[in-house]
């Protein structure tokens, strides 16, 4: 009689438990299906088992038996990503960082804070607000995602304009290189000129370079008390106007626009009208307020606005729930879109080639989707969009990819023809790989392999993502 | 008769210029010297030849010979580097980017100014002012520093806590590779997550990666009406409180020490007196200024310095000559030290470590350099500290060098100690070789090795720099 057989991954798995016995693994059905995928809903969860280290040695013990075993490993943060970056759908073992998410420390003279990568971006708000300070990146999923999440596809959200993109506040991170190493990048220096800067190069590398494990964010003062505006305006010209206008007389903190359709949804799933009739495009946008002279500021830019024909209606908050309700129209798109399996574009250029661009696109979009509602919203001062195209009601899931997968094409060819991007700040993940060459060169995609080769010699994390 | 025998570097440098017959090539041996060295003055020039490209296909056609011929190329800007990056004492061909020095576009909606990389910062500057916008990176050797330069070391300067370093303002860059491979990395983005950014990788790699040919530079707004103030302070101590105090109460363009030693020398060397008596340290800090209310808080914060004893005397400049000549104190030390051959040092900590590694390397320098006389200025608010040491007269070069470099061993291993860099902005180059595994560990070097090798496959691009 002979033992029933047993695949090589089950007993590298056994291994595991054996050699890290403290070790928490996961292998329950309902787990497998619950950390196997992200917000993306294309792949079937199959992971190997889910791992969920409590400290960074367990973590890099991991990852050491992972490559001298030659398992893949997807890292996990809050699997809130739009691209399928965190997708375990090949036997990979998953490593969550869920139970890694602790503040370390607050240094008052740097002004910064050390999390653990699996803390959420709302934790590491509250923590920045106890200390007179904030975290300035901040988008919807902020009470799900993880730090290590943002970190790893470098994300964006609405306050970019003012503050930039995650990796503007990195100070230092620790990160699990691909070949076990454990590295601490930059340590919280201001200034540090010595060789490669593999912090920058670990940001937006989409775990498939190194785990991240603890990162230490730069903080900044709050801004002054500002005031939140609903816009409608009559077209997308208008909209460059507005934008241009506001930039001029008003420190903007976030500048986010909608079209009609999204509104639609957002009020359908909720949200509360703020505005009579009915406009093609909508903004809302913060801006600092501290004084009446730039409340009067404001006033003036919108009513020059008015004046020009570039707006046709407005509201100004009066509250902090009004704010929070004129917020929730643009914040509460993407949830209300999720029901109806968006098919999602997150494009980006520079704002100045927006208008050719946009010429371009929505005529294409008109002509290959006219049976399909299209949504549109974003950060125009990023020059960022978002494209969201929803699966009318009876179209088969893969039947709709495919046809959406089709004008992905057409768009990603008339984004190197205006020198834009396929992922603004969503990654690339499963979702985009088909689209890398319409932004990355034959040359760049040559050295990306060549560094992943670098830092993960057995190509154990998160293969098949990116490229 | 057999013809003169010719060295194989001969014998391709021959083969480049017919390949090339556009290509400006100087052999002078007045040209060799003038071109093979930086502002570091310990090595022998001896350049094979100089190369000056006048576009990127030239720089690029001269790369791809390089690799064929397996000829080290230097990449050379102004050649103001303090580290000995820009320097050519092995026969290699310096590719000078001087003749690359015009504006290549100004974009008033995205806000950036595309240059190539020959340009000088002054150059960049004026562009800029002439748009009613800043370039910030500022430092002392903007008239003859290059932007190209600037971005290989991600210079820092003078304006880095208000604004941040090179990199920060770095939106596209235009990269021959090692391999000889045109990279357009970014474009000028602001949000793009589409794979590992090379850019960033580009930037502060001292030209062993690739050579910067052309850079797309965001550009800001620029700041309100400042006013500059001179400080005289006790001890370090008051200077830690004062930055303090000032931080909290100000909004600060720029902060900068100098000890007694350093205005004595920048005195001698012309720089005009602006306070009585001696004082150990001194600070020349920029702040806003817009309105009364702004200059009242600057006054307040003044007095309430002097009233806890942190401030011993202090002077604001009333007019604009004025503020030059408080800023030629701080920014003259370099070129008031440059005639005692000064050994140099450029560290950073976090601001925080600053107070405990200050207090144990003075008591080390003390011990070590009883009969040397040691200048220290810097930026305090980016935890950047220049430690320059002058040669004594008499003393031979070779043997002052030695005599440092036994000084920076300690100096090494007690920044390691406290989690600091070996250099903050000046770069490793050849001075600060020996001793980056203070700064960096095995396991970073490791990689940053597989990265050249990735790049420059055939190692040409700046050997024996860096590492």
């Amino acid at each position: 009689m002979t033992a029933p057989a047993q695949s090589p991954k089950v007993a590298a798995l056994a291994e595991l438990a054996a050699r890290l016995p403290g070790l928490r693994l996961l292998t329950a059905p309902a787990d497998l299906e619950h950390y196997g995928r992200d917000w993306t809903r294309r792949w079937t969860p199959a992971p190997l088992a889910i791992a969920l280290p409590a400290t960074v040695e367990e973590a890099q013990a991991v990852l050491r038996w992972a490559n001298e075993h030659g398992v893949a490993v997807v890292p996990s943060g809050g699997r809130t990503g739009l691209s399928g970056g965190a997708v375990a759908a090949q036997g990979e073992l998953v490593l969550s960082l869920e139970r890694m998410n602790r503040v370390l420390g607050f240094d008052p003279i740097d002004r910064t804070l050390t999390v653990q990568a699996g803390i959420a971006l709302q934790a590491v708000h509250d923590a920045a607000r106890s200390h007179g300070l904030i975290y300035p990146v901040d988008f919807a999923a902020r009470g799900s995602c993880s730090i290590g999440g943002n970190i790893a596809t470098n994300a964006g959200g609405i306050r970019v304009i003012r503050y930039g993109n995650t990796r503007e506040w990195i100070a230092g991170l620790k990160v699990i290189a691909g070949n076990g190493e454990l590295l601490e990048l930059n340590r919280g220096l201001i200034k540090n000129s010595s060789g490669y800067d593999l912090r920058h190069l670990t940001i937006g590398s989409e775990g498939t370079l190194g785990i991240v494990v603890e990162a230490t964010l730069r903080l900044a003062e709050p801004p002054p008390p500002s005031q939140v505006m609903l816009l409608a305006l009559p077209d997308m010209a208008a909209l460059m106007q507005v934008f241009a206008l506001f930039r001029a007389r008003l420190k903007l903190q976030a500048f986010e626009f909608f079209t009609d359709i999204a509104l639609r949804h957002v009020l359908a799933h909720g949200a509360q009208r703020a505005l009579d009739g009915e406009h093609p495009f909508y903004v809302v946008t913060e801006f600092d307020a501290a004084d009446e002279a730039a409340q009067d500021a404001a006033l003036a830019a919108f009513e020059h606005g008015v004046n020009e024909g570039w707006i046709a209606d407005g509201a100004i908050a009066q509250s902090e729930a009004q704010a929070a309700a004129l917020w929730r129209l643009r914040e509460g798109i993407t949830e209300s879109l999720a029901p109806h399996k968006p098919y999602k574009n997150d494009i980006s250029l520079r704002i100045g080639a927006l208008p050719a661009f946009l010429d371009e696109i929505q005529a294409l979009l008109g002509d290959a989707y006219p049976h399909f509602e299209v949504v549109w919203f974003g950060h125009i001062g990023d020059g960022n969009l978002h494209i969201n195209v929803l699966k009318p009601e009876g179209l088969a899931d893969a039947e709709f990819i495919a046809q959406c997968e089709q004008v992905t094409k057409l768009l990603a060819a008339a984004l190197q023809r205006h020198g834009g991007s396929i992922s603004a700040e969503h990654g690339i993940g499963l979702v985009k790989k088909p689209y890398l060459e319409s932004t990355r060169s034959a040359a760049e995609i040559a050295l990306m392999r060549g560094v992943k080769q670098v830092f993960d010699p057995n190509g154990i994390l998160n293969p098949g993502k990116l490229f």
